[in-house]
């Protein structure tokens, strides 16, 4: 059994880790901290976790988590960039679920998180953990950049595309759409029930920190600059992102849902819906999937991508499952076979 | 007083018809028809009414609604075609909230609505009730085609770049969100709680029937061809619609804020935001207000404009009461200043 | 025009106030005070109220609340009783829509509100703002008490009960039900959209604030003793309270129906129901009313009374309003004649 | 592997059979029929099983369901009467989740249900499959009648107090609150999510099916009649049951708490909660699972408690399961493992 530890886990990522790690064949749950919530029962503070999950959230301890085989960071940004490097040293593998090994590059780090970057010299290393698109290198990784909700959606959509050089890499609009879960579990006025509950908007249009992480990982795709226009949006529901992805075909020859259905065809956790289908966020809720679906609307110059995920599962704690699953030579599926719960 | 009739008011535009005239200063609501819900009292149905609208359904009755002033159509599609040229005749002034008069072509009507126009003659007359673009024509008019919600949102939106030439009207995207009240007031599965709730998913991706009537509007605005891309979706949420739309610009030197805030300097009912706002469904709840935001990330060549409407106030009814007030030369904001409820 | 004030307008009971307020005929909104929004424009903060309210937030200035007819307070438990005395002392009105003043004894506050009250002298002297039941004294009083959201729907649920001496006072149970807003606008975990979403409980069972002075209220109308169960629920919604009443009825012949009818025909904010009937809560959203269906279910020995308001409107600042009013011998229903919003 | 057939899968409880058996251990799923969706595969109606079932629905047809090991009805109320003594006699085990098989008495079925029982004989056979108070008789049922929602809630809620004498049996209190999913998967107006969506309301207090099911359950456990007022409630959420029962005590010195405890200390599904406890409905979304907590509030003469269930679980397929698994000899947890998804 890989003894997996967890820091940081009274978010929605944590508790979220903790439900399908407790069903994970091949995983002993050994620790979870919380400085805020040390003492208390996971099962008290997650209901659903009350008798599946007998453990109480404790201080962070180095040496108890220097006995895990892997640590999973669910803390703040800037957390991971602490402890990572000594964990390392010691032979722990790091999957951070934060953003701090997500860019490459230290400057970009520090511009858009607006602090400087503990370990820049880890960034080299660390991997990127879209296994779509990295699987070989997550399965040698030790320390593994979980990407954001966001950042998935949006790159599993566009990467058939960039991949086949079938639309111009300088017209991408992602539209995106989350769930509030997606905000996190913070004692925040604008996602209260009566603030986000029955309204719709747009935010963080000027810049959003996802942007230059999704940029990253299309430029690495398309070989070249993109022009990406990002604007996230928060729905009045729980779980799961759409986006809508636009962009500009080069080639109108291509035949999309074919494209689609090669590039995806080997994808455990990628599914390509039939021509003209329209995905829903819940039939991925709970579910480590990415549900696709491409469009070109009255044959024109445009094509249409529709890409949902839950943002906790294969934007979150599925998808850092499916690399620690990677690292460890487990079959890639294991403890992600849940079925979507739907209604 | 204004003697106002209502054909087909069991819907949700129906119910909302009667709330705000129900308030209005100058109108006396005469009558509601409903062939299903015959004898049946207003207020038994709609809960919000009782006490307060004195009416029960009575059975569509040509006599009675020619002795109107005005008659609101909120019927299906296809049904006050039948009825409006007598009614027309009689000396009654006719506004349509379905789409029957919206077209301009028979032909357009028929491919998009599947059956033949019984009264093609009037297309020609019929005034396309969107006031801050027909509003000469409105104060006019015996007829008028209320917009619907989409295309009341999208156009408001895109107008001021259009008229002044900032954008290029072939790279037109509209990404628009709808409350489920959109869907009308149906025994269809898809709308139930359980099935449209806690869930986000686009459709209708390949056509949907107001793609034709944006088009035809902001063709008029534009002075000729738009190749407009038009992806609705639906939200976990009762009233509202938000379009995000992006468009490219031709000119980058224009000031967007100020061409907006000039546009809608005299409109009683566009709000344009401050730089950098983000409007949201919930501030329009209940209110004929159109809310835009204008954004232009990064500087570069896209533009953004954020554009929200409750779909059932400036979306239907509330644009139509709008309309009612220019036709009868009554102040155009006449019953139409309740302040939108939130939380 | 009556000048008013409003203290500590940044919660929900504050927007309402504002949202009523700003459309009463006999009202001049004079000022609105909250220390932590200092120097807001309030249609910042609450977008239904842009180019609506053009007030901005100031800070509590005792010389500028003196120079109003009447100042409500909308703030925190506590605050209240500081500032009430010398504004009574100036001359101004005042109502509380907080506990401050709501309990008679005020060993009673001090128990259950854990501080000590500022001015219970003035505990005497101020009237409990239930028209119902004091409509006299509250035209006279210069402070009110304005009832809390539960108070209000159970007293009128079963004042008509009492009052006929109809029920045994002591089987009182009032199973209560309350949307999210009833707990305020706070940046609090619980209340979080991602937790009180699809989600229901009870909460308080062992103890609420608002069983003391439900009891009080009851005692005072069964002119003896009550025993009261108080069973409060969060439900996933925003607005609404719906309190489920049980009672042994010590008369089975009564006709509870007639009863009912009889006790609120001259009331214009309470409605009861046709026999057989069940008030929803969204019948009452944005208005001023309780609504009331009796029933007894297979004519057995216990009676169920629905009960349902708006709890920011009737449950709050409507009612609020509803004794402005009657303080300034204004018609009881200025201001307060909106209609309830649906769907 | 048990060969398990399903009549009837396009509703909520369904698709739920299907997501719970689809990842059960022991079970084949064999075919599911609906005359409605013939053809169609079950992932393009359910969009969470696309990939997981394949299967596609086919009419009813007795030969094929005679092939099973076991039929799970989940039809409406009258089908599985008409096809159960078929069944059975061919050697089928028959669980049906609607309603044929839960009363004793056919005259009790005609008057509640509107029509002539199909095979009143049998009644007498048929096993009513609340595991908690009949398990043996479950392991040896041919014919199990799965209990409803409200049902199971209610009873495992009162059941420690009848049981031990705790509580006087004239006194009792139902009031219970459910998710929309417990009214099914109808193209019904009236649970829309604009009819249903932040609305509360109670209904059917006159008269509700469940009640004859509640009581001949009670009084079985009560070994006496018993008086139960029941009131049902429709909450905004998709799934859910919480019922808060009352009832008055009979003897005061009795450990509430530790009788709880007690009597479900070796249940796998039954979960009693500390002291001064709120189960919460999303605590066991998805999970089969009923969760308790007792109160007392001030020491008084009522006792207050509190019982959640997933309807569509615990309240549904998940019990179903649970029975099914006791008839075939398997661990009663089988396949019921999951846990509950948070947020």
């Amino acid at each position: 059994m890989i003894k997996a530890g967890i820091v940081g886990g009274t978010g929605y990522t944590g508790v979220e880790l903790l439900r399908l790690l407790a069903a994970h064949p091949a995983v002993e749950l050994a620790l979870i901290t919380s400085r805020g919530e040390k003492g208390v029962e996971v099962g008290e503070l997650f209901p659903n976790l009350r008798g599946r999950v007998n453990l109480a959230f404790v201080e962070p301890d180095d040496a108890a988590l220097k006995g895990c085989d892997v640590v999973f960071f669910a803390t703040p940004n800037g957390t991971a960039m602490k402890s990572a490097p000594a964990l390392l040293e010691g032979g722990v593998k790091v999957i951070d679920l934060a953003a701090d090994f997500r860019l490459r590059q230290a400057a970009d780090w520090e511009r858009w998180y607006g602090m400087p970057h503990a370990c820049p010299d880890l960034l080299a290393e660390a991997v990127y953990g879209l296994p779509e698109v990295n699987r070989d290198a997550i399965r040698a990784a030790r320390l593994v950049a979980n990407p954001g909700c966001y950042p998935t959606a949006v790159q599993l959509g566009f990467l058939p595309l960039l991949e086949a050089g079938a639309i111009d890499p300088q017209s991408l609009i992602a539209d995106a759409k989350s769930g509030v879960s997606g905000a996190g579990r913070k004692a925040e006025v604008g996602i209260l029930l009566c603030e986000a509950g029955d309204n719709f908007k747009a935010y963080n249009v000027p810049a959003h920190r996802h942007w230059p992480e999704i940029c990253q990982g299309l430029v690495a795709v398309a070989g070249g600059p993109v022009d990406l226009v990002f604007v996230p949006h928060l729905t009045p529901m729980i779980r799961g992102i759409h986006a809508t992805l636009y962009a500009t075909l080069t080639d109108p020859s291509v035949d999309l849902q074919a494209l689609f259905e090669r590039r995806y065809a080997a994808e455990p956790f990628v599914d390509v819906l039939p021509p003209k289908s329209h995905p829903e966020t819940r039939g991925v809720r709970g579910a480590n999937q990415c549900r696709l679906a491409v469009h070109r609307p009255r044959d024109g110059k445009t094509v249409v991508v529709l890409s949902v995920i839950d943002n906790l599962v294969k934007g979150a704690a599925g998808q850092a499952i499916q690399n620690m699953n990677l690292m460890f030579g487990l079959p890639e599926t294991a403890g992600l076979e849940g079925i979507a719960l739907l209604p």
